[in-house]
């Protein structure tokens, strides 16, 4: 008998969608000039660039000379925080929060060595940032705003619209806007994304969370923002990231949005019955569970849960001999021993955020899968638990 | 009949090859997971990546670790540029040459717009930077030095071993190294890259130079090397460039530079006879043309002419209506009317360097196309000449 493959870990990464591959086929070996040539195979490849562009611009409700094409979310994150900074000229002070993705964190870090000063706003215990909180922390040297869309490992929806409208009344008497960036790189093809309706001024988004390839992204950036690039070359993409466009890919980009919005709802209702019998599955059998984030607030597919008294790597690794892949927490924080920073910011027991387990979904997974999931799980956590010792003195608590 | 399509811009990018195109489709919608996820889903790709390392380690002369992965040759560039200096923590001296891509140009503007110091070294009329200026060049406070493999707009080969050895010399005897960079997008998969023959601590690569995929570069990086990354968030690529990995696109370049590496040889010749036939064609049948750059010293695939009393750009247009793609320089400046930084540099008369055009070959060009070329040249460059009143008097000079 083959062994099940199930693949719960869709916020890590998904599988790129067959119409998709179909999509970029072209750009590999039959238009495959240098969009920035001035000759019928740099034209071809301009039209399909400009094609894509477009695109994604309409599923943003934005214009395609707003839309930025990046090797990935990461990048695009650097770009917003950086180039944002960067045009400034001049040093002042950042607001995010705790439970931001390392690529905004770790920008943040090298800022405060840089003789930056951020504050790093709480949430509260289901992973929401507070509005008022972002902007009580408006100081006279506020220069940039990032705050995520929604959190990677509990799924929380931040008050975006909220946090920006709070802005824009500053902003009205001030001489240096404060800029507003959102990094929805998890909300991207889950949640439509109107960057009108949203109000910030940048969004990251990276294809391959929405069942596009690995590789590219796109960074919004409102126009009339001051901005500057932080790669240094050619004149690409309005002159903030230069490098040979990546034709083949941002038409895969566009094609899976596209994808993801027409089928947005339904998607999301499938998965949300998927997260919620998983979630029900869990609580009706194992004792000594809790969920991690809010249920009402955050994207469908995540479910984070904590299985106390245990390790999540150790039952990570169990589930993996069962071939069900799911995560503890961000890929990008792989190999880190620390308890999930998320977590933290959201006082979570941290004997409860020991034992969390990110299980995600996406409309390619199937009830059959959750329920395969749910008659193994019981009796891994029960295993990991026989060898507690403080399980053994708390399970009749 | 259907329009002739010929592609004489492979400097600018180069057709993915079929085989290349093979080696990463299973990358995206069969092994899918993301390489820094611990279940089997993450190690399938992880698997993949790492031969992908391995094998354009193997192919370089290096080892796995000293190979980064990029989104293009500009990040690359920019990772050795920036990451270096970076490092060093304290602002410096740098050596380039004028003729260096914008990548590396443009970056070197940003450095002495923030208080480094660059010196620009010179080349001889062929392109030619001579390796003893460079050692001139070195100050007590010199940090880094970038001299591209080959140029890209007329294929000069650089003395990059001599540099190489010249600094190893100047190492010995200074507290702080001084750490040589060179931009070898052009020579990559036309010339065999040894990074220990070469000496350089740092070498970036562009897989769609060599008919791999846009969208991912290398940057070599010499063991030992104290540099920081550009780009902040995970910890992949040796903790030097976050982001999740594009093992599809990986697989391809790896790929790519076998089939380079393997047929090397033999592509040279056929390429440098089609350059040759070119070449002698064009000297044989239009009057008043000069070649640009050494024809002996470079990559066999490039040939810069320079058709006196017209404008490159009109040439190329009535190229492109013929069906025939080639270029005024580089992709990445398309766009800017400013005469070729690179024949300025050699000190093309100005008239010469308005008209210069660079045809650049692959092995995936005919002799049949080279012909077709020739059938037409002469005419188009009449037919320009005759509405030029400068070319009129000149003519039977």
């Amino acid at each position: 008998m083959e062994k099940r493959k199930i693949y719960l870990d869709n916020s890590a990464t998904t599988q790129t969608d067959e119409a998709v591959v179909k999509e970029m086929l072209p750009y590999f070996s039959d238009i495959y000039g240098n969009a920035s040539s001035f000759h019928s195979f740099g034209r071809e490849a301009r039209t399909a660039l400009d094609e894509a562009r477009t695109k994604i611009a309409s599923l943003l409700n934005a214009s395609p000379e707003e839309i930025i094409f990046t090797g990935c979310g990461t990048e695009s994150d650097n770009l917003a925080i950086f180039g944002i900074l960067s045009a400034f000229g001049k040093k002042g002070h950042i607001i995010t929060s705790k439970i931001e993705h390392h690529a905004v964190l770790h920008s943040c870090e090298r800022l405060e060595k840089n003789g930056y000063e951020v504050t790093y706003v709480d949430t509260d215990k289901s992973g929401k940032v507070c509005a008022e909180d972002v902007i009580k922390a408006v100081k006279e040297n506020t220069l940039l705003v990032t705050i995520m869309h929604a959190n990677n490992e509990v799924g929380t929806i931040q008050p975006i619209e909220e946090i920006a409208a709070g802005l824009k009344i500053i902003n009205k008497n001030r001489k240096d806007k404060i800029y507003f960036h959102t990094d929805a790189v998890q909300t991207a093809g889950k949640i439509k994304l109107d960057v009108e309706k949203l109000g910030a001024d940048l969004l990251s988004i990276a294809a391959h969370k929405f069942h596009g390839p690995k590789g590219i992204g796109v960074l919004y950036v409102k126009k009339g923002t001051n901005i500057s690039p932080i790669i240094f070359g050619g004149h690409h993409e309005n002159g903030l990231r230069p490098g040979t466009e990546n034709v083949a890919f941002a038409k895969a980009m566009a094609k899976a949005l596209e994808i993801a919005d027409a089928d947005m709802q339904e998607h999301n209702k499938y998965v949300f019955r998927l997260r919620e019998k998983l979630k029900k599955g869990i609580l009706d059998t194992i004792p000594q569970v809790f969920i991690n984030g809010s249920g009402e607030n955050s994207v469908a597919g995540i479910l984070n849960v904590s299985f106390t008294y245990i390790e999540g790597e150790s039952l990570l690794l169990k589930l993996d001999m069962k071939g069900i892949a799911a995560s503890t927490g961000s890929a990008c924080a792989s190999g880190s021993s620390d308890p999930s920073h998320v977590l933290t910011a959201m006082c979570v027991d941290p004997i409860a955020a020991q034992g969390a387990i990110r299980f995600s979904m996406s409309y390619k997974n199937t009830e059959e899968e959750i329920d395969y999931v749910l008659s193994v799980l019981p009796q891994l956590v029960d295993s990991l638990r026989a060898m507690s010792p403080v399980w053994q003195s708390k399970k009749n608590d």
